[in-house]
């Protein structure tokens, strides 16, 4: 792998999952494989899953980490190309990015939408252009449009809980006091399409999701129905993409709880976390045997361990 | 030892120092102690000796550690049992403190008294709720109402100055322009009775601390007279318990100077630091031979050192 | 080497240049140099270059690296002596300082230039407090009058460059919508003495550097003019030093761009970074052959493995 940005990135994603399953089991089994090797993890956002996880997947390999809180640490940056930088940006990302790329061996970079351009989010220029100017084998920790980490360690709890068989799983949009990018949905989508799974979206209607990730995917907008015999229950809010960043209902009813969940096929339910209590998910799902939350985020050393592995082993690292 | 968090998770504390002081010798002899572990510190409030002296000291045991800087670095968190999450609070300790037991084998918590609400200080849910939902043993690196790594660090202190010699110490107020928590006081009171010392308390009038701490303590109204043949001078400024997180009295009279050390028994002045040079401890004893607050701090790795070797070696390391 | 402030703490820069080279060849070949030794690194302002460079340097070294964000970490420290701390700060340096000192065997740190008082900044005392109360090596990570580390990677860069031949420099002045500290082209000016250059500095009228650093050095008003036939063009901003810290003029017209490097001796262009594209720098000699910027980041790892390898070989290592 020479860089970890989507699922198409990825030659195999169950050789991927399985390989982060090996490590489930034997975590030092490859404590070598980074030795003498640094990987630089940039963040222009808060973190604590990904920060923490990929530090240990990091270390498990024998890696050395070095973190960079972007804006607050060091310099705040300029993305747009031939801006004549008179303003509040320091460092255009011609240069941050090189310089990363002279330190670095492997760079993580967490970038996420800001929800004022859709075509800007959406040309992902941020995660493009550190790629491009470090010249280094870059994964995302979250940009604009998709969390490509999240969606293995989501692929692989899944493995877990199915096995084998294929599984049905529902898409569910769950509502939130803040407007959210659609990253995580995006990215879960188009994994789980490569996984090989029945997916149906259910959302307020306005929700639609960009047709990059969401075509050919049925939309159920009635979500009681949607979740019907569901085996996983992944919720998750989102903003708008049509009208673009807009939150057109924050309606309460759409919460996830126990009694929902009754009405799926004994139904596992995901969340890439962090969730809103009581307003996202109900205290009698996240605190049931249904909830798989936790274990999906532990499942994120294993996703990241598996992806730098596979970046280390491969040939093109200079 | 599972957890520490008051003087009471310790069996025997004359055997930590002990272990302390060993490791003071010999900072490496256990350096395969914390292999292929990792130590979280998660702080919510500021921090130099205690962030520093930990790291330290899991780097002399071979301990991995991830640092994380709670609200800035990661998301706001909720300890509300129950609440609806509509506000600003971003992810909920059950979900965060799960999640960090899932990366980490080992987790420190600094967490300060707000000093709003002394029942909800007093009762330390941020520190119990992180261990009990993280399900690891959990070091205090400074909670609501005690601060045992400091304590610890001022018992090998004191057992440095004074041998096998029972000590004779004054814990005195001191004048300070902010209201502080009384943690360093309690945790201090309550290290000092197991310690085996002779303690008088020093204050001026509505500084009582809480009787959980300092019942059966003497306590005398004037400074002066409680530092008459004191062996150990122990400063620092509270705010009132009673009337909780008030300043009564900020007089500048309190200040411990050379002039006041001079009515001890050659006394040794200690100090948790960060200290108010001149309001709270005047430049003519911080720059003599009577302070010890620099060996005290120095000291700090080999608590931390002591503390986190005892939690590596005991059989519930899952 | 017992610290790193200036080109006066260095016995032989060529030397020191070629240790820097060697380890650029052979980043690991002394990684046990600093076994079970821990550099500490202060940081009271932003840094992208420096933060990751030296950390990268101490890990070829086996140093373990503790690093603090001065101030938003930790607690805002005081600098007066004889201070009667009951404002903002919180802890004296005399403290901060000797409690570094208890916990690290070398000491890098960062404090710019506030620009409200020349004879301040040029007194050195946050620098020197550090120094003096934490009795350790200290490494200057760029100081209120000087960068020698920067300075130190200008020369191997230049070595890089020139070989053994003399070169001809020019330190010209670009503009800036800041105020910026003089610190980068006094440094350049007293390492590129020692190193054996011809210099010239060019700048507008009221620019005009500290004697300190600027004397005996001739001074070309004509931009122009002043490079003319240049081997190597220094492009940095500063603000004025007898007008202390004003911007007397932000003239876009002192820009480096293609057009002015016509007139070089096909010389190459150093800066520091970050840079104002645009303003400072233009995008055609950025993104041209004539930059080596880019080269001059790099080389920050060995020049910071070169001071803290010469200084864990030194004698004086407590």
């Amino acid at each position: 792998m020479k860089r970890f940005f989507s699922v198409h990135d990825c030659a195999d994603i169950h050789a991927l999952i399985d390989k982060a399953l090996i490590y489930k089991k034997h975590p030092f089994a490859d404590d070598d494989a980074g030795k003498r090797k640094t990987l630089g993890l940039v963040f222009f956002n808060s973190s604590l899953r990904t920060r923490l996880s990929t530090q240990k997947a990091a270390h498990n390999l024998g890696l050395n980490t070095m973190i960079i809180n972007a804006g607050t640490e060091s310099w705040k940056m300029e993305f747009e190309d031939g801006s004549i930088m008179g303003g509040t940006t320091v460092e255009h990302i011609k240069e941050g990015a090189a310089v990363l790329g002279e330190y670095c061996d492997i760079i993580g970079v967490r970038s996420f939408a800001e929800l004022q351009n859709r075509e800007k989010d959406y040309s992902e220029e941020i995660f493009h252009k550190i790629e491009h100017y470090s010249q280094r084998p870059t994964i995302s920790l979250e940009s604009a449009t998709r969390h490509p980490l999240q969606s293995l360690t989501d692929m692989i709890t899944i493995r877990e809980i199915m096995g084998e068989k294929k599984p049905r799983i529902v898409l569910t949009w769950a509502p939130h006091p803040k407007a959210l990018p659609q990253a995580v949905a995006n990215s879960f989508l188009e994994w789980s399409k490569v996984y090989g799974a029945d997916i149906t979206i259910t959302h307020p209607e306005g929700y639609e999701l960009s047709d990059e990730f969401a075509a050919d995917i049925p939309i159920e907008y009635n979500q009681e129905k949607a979740l019907e015999g569901a085996d996983i229950v992944y919720a998750k809010n989102w903003s708008a993409y049509h009208e673009y960043g807009a939150v057109i209902k924050s309606d309460r009813e759409w919460i996830i709880n126990a009694e929902k969940m009754s009405l799926t096929h004994n139904g596992a339910l995901l969340h890439c976390l962090p969730t809103r209590r009581n307003y996202e998910l109900a205290d009698n799902v996240l605190d049931s045997p249904s909830s798989y939350v936790i274990r999906q985020a532990s499942n994120r050393v294993w996703a990241a361990q598996a992806v730098l592995s596979d970046i280390l082993h491969s040939q093109d690292m200079r």
